[in-house]
């Protein structure tokens, strides 16, 4: 039996969900997984920080109030949030790392992958921002020091997708693949589909808490593009950035569109979608298009996420789940500590 | 690079569809998956055997004619089925038994399973009897010999289920299951939506080459129940064999009733099912559902097949793809090849 030493690099609704699950699941992960989790720290830009090499209680960690500085309250703890210290003193084996996604130059988080990998430490991860702005630069960094960086919670929380292509998939020849990827756009789609308005189906997303209290990132698709970057360059081998995918969203589509669509039988999607020509070339967009109603993706409603990938043995395989979520997204962690905890790395 | 030697027990659609994979991609394979295949034996209770431990032209073999002992135009063929020798010494490393699925006994595929299990030879299989039939024995079998005995196609062709749910969703506590594991009833029903006599979409999907000559065992529920039974046992630690589970079809199903379903918002689907109370036990069932049109499977249309899992974490994941066909179903030999490949047995 294994017992990992995890610290916790941003401690919002997912890392909270983390610990959350360690309170709660520690004991059937021994025996169902092979492991278990010890907690010896915790950093937060506003929660401030704490290291116990010893171990930190989990369920203690998961009921701490949201208020500034309140990692003081937990022995040992400071309100300052020494990340460098947590990161690389803490004495884990692996980094979990959920703070913000900064969509413009992935910080602070791609320094923080950074100071774990070049420590010889495990990274999971569930930030867009590293892996769509520094992926190749990280996996290198990774391979380098023989240890582990998963993200497989960066393009659809929990529900697996990387793991799902790259495993389960192998070798069927996915050429592309086509996905719903931001929940709210497309709770928004379904409930215009339903006759609201596009501002009224917005504020009702808002008020579900799909939305941001700004949702420009997801209905102009800028949030579905740092997903299709990040899976067209892991299954396609491709190195796009984020600037080579054509980008518009849903904010043009009027209800009069969603009328005249059910009206031929097809509906509107905002679709990431990315494939591989025949010169290895390829080429990726997020938009919005009209779908026939057999086509895999157009019974996909609500905030519900899916792809589907385009094999070549199998024409087209889908997957379909949560895209977002505390726990859901909690859960993306566990499946990459799985992966790193099943890889032989001799 | 690994090579391995294959024989190849059974030499129909499936298996004939392995050895144009073959042909065509094992040099790909080579610098991509780190292993190739060579066929060393090939038997069919109808077409004869033929063994070869230099390597067969898996093309040749691919363009036999299905003609009543055509293995003897081989050289070193003969109109005979010898399936021992083939099994126990053609020196292959790999068994792929793609012969019939007889639902009474499971042979004489299962016997085929065990010469070469305990053989200490790795099977790889596409055939529900072996496994819902005996599946406890011969995994027993394998284990006690250090040998894969792999069996994704057994489900839903090469849409990955089984790995799907063991591997990529590991820890997710999945707690039971919902499919539409039959293409012909899927298609059947499907057409009834469509306006047409239940009798008419039986017809169209035979002429399609979806359904056999004899439907019953598509509309009646017995093939998935056959698939219910391999994923209870296999996902929920059951212990069911195909007695345990209740099962009806769909040919009760009117006109009438496919109207009334759409004028409330449902639609009919032929669903297998297994879910796990909290005591452990396991309740499984195949009988036709009324959807509600949100459910993750009211949208599965046409020969698409489905299992959406229910999990403790995630809740709903679900996957859809093809769930017949002759390369679709040799491509789960091929990814079970693939995992045995990458399966640390020391």
């Amino acid at each position: 039996m294994t017992e990992y030493k995890i610290a916790l690099v941003g401690f919002g609704g997912v890392n909270r969900g983390l610990a959350q699950l360690i309170a709660t699941s520690n004991a059937r992960w021994q025996a169902t997984l092979g492991f278990s989790l010890k907690i010896v720290g915790v950093t937060d830009l506003f929660l401030g920080s704490v290291v116990d090499r010893d171990g930190l209680d989990a369920a203690a960690l998961a009921a701490l109030p949201a208020e500034k500085g309140a990692l003081a309250q937990i022995a040992g703890g400071t309100a300052e949030a020494f990340n460098e210290t947590v990161i690389k003193q803490s004495g884990a084996d692996i980094i979990a790392e959920a703070t913000f996604t900064n969509p413009v130059d992935g910080e602070p988080a791609a320094t923080f992958c950074r100071w774990a990998l070049e420590s010889g430490i495990h990274v999971v991860t569930t930030n867009k921002g590293p892996i769509a702005l520094h992926g190749a630069e990280l996996k290198a960094l990774a391979r380098q020091h023989n240890v582990a960086f998963e993200y497989e919670g960066a393009v659809m929380s929990g529900t697996p997708v990387i793991r799902l292509a790259k495993q389960a998939l192998a070798g069927s020849q996915i050429q592309g693949f086509e996905g719903i990827l931001n929940g709210t756009s497309n709770y928004v789609l379904t409930r215009m589909k339903a006759g609201m308005a596009f501002a009224d189906a917005v504020a009702e997303a808002q008020q579900l808490g799909y939305a941001e209290a700004d949702p420009t990132a997801d209905v102009e698709g800028y949030d579905v593009r740092l997903k299709v970057v990040i899976l067209a360059n892991e299954l396609l081998d491709a190195r796009l950035t984020v600037s080579d995918v054509t980008c518009s969203g849903i904010s043009g589509i009027s209800a009069a569109d969603i009328v005249k669509a059910q009206a031929t039988g097809q509906c509107w999607k905002l679709i990431g979608a990315a494939s591989k020509a025949a010169d290895g070339s390829v080429a990726a967009s997020v938009e919005a298009r009209l779908l026939p109603l057999e086509h895999p993706l157009a019974g996909i409603n609500g905030a519900v996420n899916a792809v589907s990938f385009n094999t070549g043995l199998l024409g087209a395989v889908t997957v379909s789940g949560p895209g977002a979520g505390r726990i859901e997204t909690a859960y993306a962690l566990l499946s990459d500590i799985i992966a790193l905890h099943t890889t032989d790395r001799r």
